[in-house]
């Protein structure tokens, strides 16, 4: 993964809630070249702290607070999460880190990625998990997979910068969807399915975290959100004007 | 790298300073498999205070103390050390992470090896470093070389697991539907579309076409054809019960 590649990677902290955590995963970016760190919802104090350090890096200082995961990953055509084990509810594609990772560097050749990373204590929730297109497992043991998060922020990068080969990936022809084109879809589909007093079947997630991960699984084209956005408000204009 | 072959490792720290680190260094071989860790000289209080973390793992409970590197790796038959630069001063072989790995899994079949992580602040000294073989060096960036220790720890040991637990994990199994699934969804969507009067703008070629193509870029997966389909089902019936 070359210098332009790692410019578009937007390392993700979700509800991160240890200064030192939030620190470390800093450190891990410097060391490794990324730049763009964005904290979703951080606890205020550790936030604080964090940047307050003596030897607080650079990438701190400079780093987005969001209020939603929505607004974190809003210009990323891919969003990937990290996660320790498989959460069948809403169907998320696990990938090894390392398939994961050459993924990401195809994709960051032709525009920014998401990499989220969940809370210390409880990994990303299923609402933050139904962002993502897929999940990337470091390869731990069963019995003991639940990593420090500035460890798996390290690893991560690592198993990104590592590959030469990553660094000779080509931009994708096709110009997928951000983020925020794939959550207007989601948001305009649910109103639809709520005035069509359509509930979802199926029990553990709700309806907006199983729509979102829907439009997530289909991979949307940028060229095809204008269409489907299109098809939806007719049919929502339809629905309304019963 | 398996069981019998991570057993053969002695993660060796030599001056660690801060009980964090410490406490951070033992985590990650437990995350990754690993149980026999040799503390060089640790500054005493450092080493106490991680010990008697409420979290401190049992890799940490039968960590032994040495008086010096050579006691640590005593038993070892090659001696590996981790390194953030070039020391010219002993000729080591400098060598990539990766390539270091392979060649660590392969000594760690037949004997043990010593893993050597210099302090927080020094890193490894001449007198330590003429103990190793060579040294390995993560692919940190040239003009930001210097690791966390503890991250440091985690990406090597990530490094000598990952490729044999590659060669086992699999992708998962997504099943992508099949031409009669995807056409069933066309059929819905464009019944759909013409209750709610929704014309397609582009014209040459029909709604029909132009919907199917539509549906076929989606890769819809087969488990999401039936939610799909659920969903279209219910909007029309609403759109028909007007």
């Amino acid at each position: 993964m070359d210098a332009a590649q790692r410019a578009q990677i937007r390392v993700v902290l979700v509800d991160a809630r240890n200064p030192l955590n939030i620190g470390a995963a800093a450190r891990a970016m410097v060391n490794f070249g990324f730049d763009t760190l964005r904290l979703v919802n951080p606890y205020p104090v550790a936030f604080q702290e964090a940047r307050s350090a003596v030897r607080a890096v650079g990438v701190l200082k400079t780093a987005e607070q969001c209020g939603t995961v929505a607004e974190a990953v809003a210009d990323c055509a891919l969003v990937a999460g990290t996660s320790d084990s498989e959460r069948r509810e809403l169907k998320h594609p696990l990938r090894r880190l390392e398939n994961g990772a050459r993924t990401i560097a195809k994709a960051a050749a032709s525009g920014p990625v998401a990499l989220l990373f969940g809370s210390e204590k409880f990994g990303l929730s299923n609402d933050d998990l139904s962002h993502c297109h897929w999940l990337m497992r470091i390869p731990t043991l069963a019995e003991q997979p639940s990593m420090n998060l500035g460890q798996a922020v390290a690893v991560t990068l690592y198993e990104l910068v590592r590959s030469r080969e990553a660094a000779r990936a080509r931009p994708a022809e096709r110009r997928a969807a951000v983020a925020a084109e794939s959550e207007r879809i989601t948001q305009m589909l649910v109103e639809v399915l709520k005035q069509s007093g359509y509930v979802n079947p199926v029990i553990g997630a709700s309806t907006l975290a199983k729509t979102r991960r829907l439009v997530r699984r289909l991979n949307l084209e940028s060229a095809d959100v204008a269409v489907l956005s299109g098809m939806l408000r007719q049919i929502l204009w339809k629905l309304n004007s019963r």
